[in-house]
C-alpha cells in the first residue's frame, strides 16, 4: 500500500478524503494539520477525527513562520487582491510546504488534498507541492467529481461522522477568515450577522473611539501603542483591537483563478488595520515615483499570491525591491478606530520627505516666481494639440 | 488700461488680487465667481466684496455642467489620486473655461488668478486657459512672491476688509471640500473636529444603520433608493446621506504637482459613497481583464486631473474606452452606512458575469476532472525554475 | 450520423482528422478551407485532398475581411507579442468565425479542428467558436493524444496519402509565415536558409537601397510611394518590397499560452515595414502621455490576440480608444530599405506636434530663463532623499 | 572672487562660458573635462582651449566607472527611451559627480555648466549636483538667454577662438553618439551620410555576414567570440564589430523633458548589439511573468535616466530587483551581422527554461488530453459576455 500525506483540516472534504484514499486509492493515510492561527477548537476537532480514521496524525505549529515569512511580506507589499487581503491564499504555500516536509520524513509517495475543482486552493497547493517535491498528487473530491451532497452521502454510507454541521464553508488563519457558500453565494443577498466571528457588529462596538499607534520598522509593525510585541502577538493584538471596533468586514465579488466570479465574505481586522497604517507611512516616506511604482508592485504581488504563484521567481525578484524600499518605511502612525470606521489621523517618521517650510503659506523656502516659468511651459504638447484643433 | 477677468472666490488671495491688478498692473478688474456647488454664503460674500472693489462682477452657475461633464466622468473612471477624490482638481478646468468665456464676452486681454506658487491650482488654471484662449495670464500673488502675512499687510494698508477670518484655507464644490493650512500642516497632529462641515462626527451619526440602494445606468448614478433624480440632485442627496452617517472624511499626505508633499484633509461624502458603489458594480459586470485594465485607467485618469491635464488628448482617448466599457455597468448596489463605516452588502445587474451554477458546491456545471489537467500544467515555468534551483 | 465542419488546411493533421472523425467519432465531415492569404498551391492541395476524403468542401475567400478587420487593428495597436507580429494568432478568430458560418449553413452540430494539445491554436479556435456558437467542439489529434509519428502510422494504415512531406510545420497568411519543428526546435541552432520563402537573403537582396514612402490615414496605410491601393493590395505590396530587401526575418524564443517556451521562426516583411512606419508617425503626432499609454495598450492588445482572446470585451474597449487616438496618425513616413536593414529617414504630418521654433538653437520661442526655475525645483523629492542619506 | 568648476567639453557653449563666468559673474574658472569615451581629439582640444582661457584644468578618466556602474546597469535593464539607448543621458550623472569631486577638492563654491534652456542636460546635471553637493549652480548661456548666434558674437567680441566649426551639435561617449542641429532639425529631411562616424554605410559594410557570439554572466557581457575582455574593452569591441557592419544608426523624433518634440540622430552600435543579445537571453531564461514585468521596469528605468533622475531612490530600488533577476541571465547568444541588419540566430544557457520534450511534436511529456479541459474552460468570462450580447 502507498503512503499518502493528506493536508487535513477536519472538515467534511478532508474527512471524506481519508476514507476515499483508503478505499478507492488503496493508501495508508497520514493526516497533517498545519496550525496557521485558525480556531484552536478546529485543530482539536481535526485531531479527534484523525485519531478515529487516519493511520497517523501530525499537528504542526507554523504560526511564527506564517507571520514572519508570509504575512510580513504581504504587509510590505500592501497585498490586496480585488479588495481581499489574501488570508487563505497566503497560507496555502506554507501549508503545502509543511505537508511536503512530513511526506519526506514519512517517505510517502503521495500528497493528497481535499480541494474541489471549482476553487483556487487546488492551484495554490499543487503549484507549491510540484515546485518543491516529486510526490504524486491526488485530489479525490475533484478527481471523482463529487458534489457536496455526494460527499455527505458517501460519508453516511461509510459511517463517517459528519463534522459538526457548519452553515458556511469557512477557512481561517491568523491573517483572516473567509466565509462562503449557502445563501452567501447570491451576491444580491446581505450576509446575516452570524457569518462574522472576529468583528463586533457596529452596534456592539464601543461607543468611544480609540486611537491606536502602530510603529513600523523597515515596513513591518513592531509595536502597538508603544509596546513592542513579537510578530504573532502583534497580529493577534491588531485583530483584537480592530475586531472590537467592528473593523475588517469585507463583502466582494471576486474573480477566481479559472475565471469564475464568486461572492466572498472576509473578516480581516488585523489586515485592515495594519495595511491602512502601512500605506499611510509609505505616503510620508517614499517618493511619488516610488509610490506609483508601489501600486504596480502591489497589484502584481497580490495577483501572484492569489493565483498560487508564490514560487514564481518574480515573487522573489519583487521582494528584493520591496525590501530595499521598505528600509525607509519606519516610523509611527496613529489611527482612530470607531464603530467600524478607521481613519489615519497622524503619522511621523525620521525618513519623512515632508518639509513644512516648503508647504507653508508663511514661508519663503520656494521663490514663487521660479515656479511661474514652470507653469507657463507646463503641458506644452497638450497646448499645441488644443491650438491645432480649436 | 487693460481689462482683466479675475477668477474670484471672495477669499483673501483673490480680494487682494483686485487691488494688486489695479495698482501694480494698471488694470480694470472684472471678477468672475463660478458656482460649482460651494457654500451659498461664500458666493454672496464674493458678490458683496466684488461690489466694493471690482469694476464689474459675474456669478456663473456651472453646477449642472460640473456634475454632468466632470463629476460623472470621474465616477466612471473611479478617479482617486493617492486617496483623494479630486474635488478641487476636477472643478478647476471648468472654472477656467467659464472665466475664458467671460473674457471673450468682455473682450479682455488678461485673465488673472490668485494662486500662489506652491500649489497645484496655478497649473490647473493656466493649462486650461492656455489651451482654449490666447489671453495673457497674470498671477499677482505668485509673481510678486507674497506670503500670506504680506498679503494681510497689503490689505490693511489699502483699506481692504479682510474676508471674515477663516482658520483654514478651504476650497469647496459639490464633489468635496478640501481643508488645509494652520495646524493641519503638521502631518503628526490629529485634525480638530471643527475642520469638518459636511460630515457628522461618529458620535453624532445616527445609532441605526441605513441601507442605501444606488442604481447606475452606463456607469453613472440615476437613482437613490429607487427615486430617480437629476445629476446635481443625486450628488447632493449622496452628500446628505453619507455625510449624515459620518462617511467621507479623508486625511492624507499627498504629492503636489511640483513634488512637495503636503498633508491634506478632505470631506467627500458623495464621492466616497458613489465611487464605492460604482466599483462594486464593475466587479460584477466587467471581466477580470477589464477590471485589471480599469486600475491602470483609474490611476492615469486621476493623475491627469490632479496634474491639471484635463485638456491632454489622452484624457479624451481614455473617455472613449471608458464610455464603451461602462455601457454594461448598469444595475443596483446596496450599501450599509453606519457610524462612519460603509460596506457594500448586495449588488445586481442584468449584465452580471456571475453565474451561480458555476460556483455552487452543489452543482455540476463544471466537470471538476477537466480542471485537474489545468492545475497539473499550471505555472509550468515556475516549476522548471524551482526544479532547477532546488 | 452527426455532421462536423472541420477547419481544413490540407496538412497532415487535418487530413488525418477527416478519417478519425468518420471512423472514431462516426461523423460526416465537411471540410472548410479559409483563404487568409496563404500560398495558393496549399489551397488547391487542400481542395484536391478534400475531394478525395471529405463529404463536402468549402473554400472561403476571407482576405479582405482579414486585412480590414484584423490586420488593420493590429497595425493601429502596433501589436507585437514578444517580438512576433501575430500573423497566425490574428487569423485564427476569423477562420473560426468562417467555419461557424458554414456550420450554421450546413446545420452541423460539431466543429472540429486539428490542433494538438501543445500549441496555442486550440485556445484561439475554441474560444472563438464557444463565443459565437453552441456547436460541440472536437479535436481528434489532441483528444486521442497522438504524436506526429502515430498520425503518420494511422494515415498509412488507412490509405491516406500523406501530404507532400514538408520539412517544417508551416502556417501562412498574408500577414506572415511561421515556421517551426524539426531542427528549429533547438534554440541554439541557426535556421537554414531554406526555411525562408518570402524574404531574400541579404546576399540576394538588391545592392542599392530603396526609399519607400508610406502614407497613413487615421492609423492605417493608404498608399505606397504615393500610389493609393486597396487594403489587401497594400499588404501584398509591402510584403513584396520589404521581402525583396530581406526584411522581416524573426527568430525568437516565445512563451506559449500554456507556459511552454518554444523557438519560433517567422517571416513578416509587410508587418515589419508597416508597423515600423506606423510607430514613427505616432511619435510625431501623439503626445508623450499618449505614447507612454500606447505602450501599455500595445502589450495588452498583443497579449489578447496571442492568447486567443479576440472576443474578450477588453479588446473592443481598447479599439474605441485606439480609433480615437489614431485619427491624428495621418501623414507620411519614408523608410530606407537596404540589405535587410530598415530605417525611418523622414516623416511628416498635418497633425505633427513637433515645432521647429521651440527646438532650434537660433530661436527665442522659449525664454530660457523661465526654465531655470523649473530645473531648480525639479526632482525635489529625490533631492530631499539624497540630502537625508548623504 | 568665487571659484567655479565648469563642466567643460571644449565646444562653443562651454568655451564661451569660461569668459562669461569671469566677466559677468566675476569668478575664477576651473575647467573639468570628464573622459567617458568621447573622441580623444576632443579631449585634447578641450585641454588646449582650457590652457588658454581657464584658471586651471582637469581631465578625468571615468571610462571604467562609466561602463561598470552606468552602462552595465543600462544593459541589465534594456534601457531604451523611445528608441534611444540613452548614451548622453547615462553619462551626465557621472560627469556631474566627477565635477562635484573636483569642486570639493578645490573648495569651489560654484559649479557651472554650459547647457541651454531648451535641452535635457540642464536637468540631468543639476539634479545630480543638487543631490550630492551644496554648491551654487550657474548656467550662463541659459541664465542670460543667449542664442547660438549671440554666443558667436560674444566670442568674437572677446577674442575667443571659436572651436573648429562643427556642422552639427554632437555629444559622444563610449555608449553612443548623438547628433542634432542644422538641417537635422527638420524631421522630414533624410540625414546626410556625413553625420555618421562610427558606423559604415551599408554600401561600405562587408559583403559577407559575420556571426558574433556574446557571452553574458549575470546580465552583463563578459566575452565576445569566446574571448574574455574587460568591461571597457567589451564595449569598444562591440562598437567596432557592429559599426563595421553598419549597425546602430537611429533616427527618431523624441520627447524632451520639458515636452518639446525634437528629431534626433544617434549612432550606438555597441548598444544595439549588446541589448539585442541581452534581451534574447532573457527570453530563454526568465519566466513569462518576469519578462512582462521586465518591460515595465525597462520603460521606467529608461525614463528615469532620460529625465535625469539617476538619484531617484526608485532607481536603486529597481536595481535590487534587476540584479536578483539577472543572476540567471547567463549564457551565450549568437547574432548574425550583415549589411546593417542584426538577427539573433542561436542562444544557450545553463538556466534555460526551454524544454525540448515539452514542445516537440514527437514526445509525450505532456498528455494532450489534460489540456482539453483547460481549453474548454479558458476565457470563461469572455464566453459569458459573448453569449449575453450575441
Amino acid at each position: 500500500m502507498n503512503k499518502a500525506v493528506l493536508a487535513f483540516s477536519g472538515g467534511l472534504d478532508t474527512t471524506v478524503c481519508i476514507k476515499l484514499l483508503e478505499e478507492k486509492y488503496n493508501m495508508n493515510v497520514i493526516t497533517a494539520c498545519v496550525d496557521v492561527g485558525q480556531d484552536k477548537e478546529d485543530i482539536k476537532q481535526a485531531e479527534t477525527i484523525a485519531k478515529k480514521y487516519s493511520y497517523k496524525h501530525y499537528t504542526i505549529d507554523a504560526k511564527d513562520e506564517f507571520v514572519e515569512e508570509y504575512v510580513y511580506r504581504a504587509i510590505k507589499a500592501n497585498a490586496i487582491y480585488e479588495g481581499y487581503p489574501l488570508s487563505t491564499a497566503l497560507a496555502r504555500p506554507l501549508i503545502a510546504k509543511k505537508v511536503v516536509e512530513i511526506a519526506e520524513k514519512e517517505k510517502a509517495d503521495v500528497i493528497a488534498h481535499g480541494c474541489t475543482g471549482k476553487g483556487n486552493d487546488q492551484f495554490r497547493f499543487e503549484s507549491t507541492i510540484r515546485a518543491i517535491s516529486d510526490c504524486k498528487i491526488v485530489a479525490p473530491i475533484r478527481d471523482l467529481n463529487l458534489t457536496r451532497e455526494e460527499e455527505i452521502k458517501y460519508a453516511k454510507e461509510h459511517g463517517i461522522e459528519i463534522p459538526s454541521g457548519k452553515k458556511y464553508s469557512i477557512d481561517e488563519n491568523i491573517w483572516g477568515r473567509s466565509i462562503e457558500g449557502n445563501i452567501l453565494e447570491n451576491p444580491d443577498v446581505e450576509p446575516p450577522e452570524d457569518v462574522f466571528m472576529w468583528t463586533n457588529s457596529i452596534h456592539d462596538a464601543p461607543e468611544e473611539p480609540e486611537n491606536v499607534e502602530i510603529e513600523f520598522d523597515s515596513g513591518v509593525p513592531v509595536s502597538i501603542n508603544q509596546k513592542n510585541l513579537e510578530p504573532v502577538e502583534i497580529v493577534k493584538k491588531a485583530n483584537e483591537i480592530a475586531g472590537r471596533h467592528g473593523i475588517g468586514r469585507i463583502d466582494i465579488v471576486e474573480d477566481r483563478i479559472i475565471g469564475i466570479k464568486s461572492r466572498e465574505i472576509y473578516e480581516a481586522p488585523a489586515a485592515s488595520l495594519l495595511i491602512t497604517a502601512h500605506k499611510s507611512l509609505e505616503q510620508l516616506t517614499l517618493t511619488r515615483e516610488e509610490l506609483k511604482f508601489c501600486n504596480i508592485i502591489s497589484e502584481k504581488y497580490a495577483e501572484l499570491i492569489y493565483n498560487g504563484l508564490w514560487h514564481e521567481p518574480l515573487r522573489e525578484d519583487l521582494d528584493k525591491m520591496i525590501d530595499h524600499m521598505q528600509r525607509r518605511v519606519t516610523g509611527s502612525v496613529t489611527l482612530k478606530l470607531h464603530k467600524g470606521s478607521i481613519r489615519v489621523v497622524a503619522r511621523d517618521s525620521p525618513y519623512a520627505l515632508y518639509r513644512k517650510e516648503m508647504v507653508s503659506f508663511d514661508e519663503k523656502a520656494i521663490d514663487q516666481r521660479e515656479i511661474a516659468g514652470m507653469v507657463k511651459n507646463y503641458g506644452i504638447q497638450a497646448l499645441i494639440y488644443n491650438k491645432m484643433f480649436r
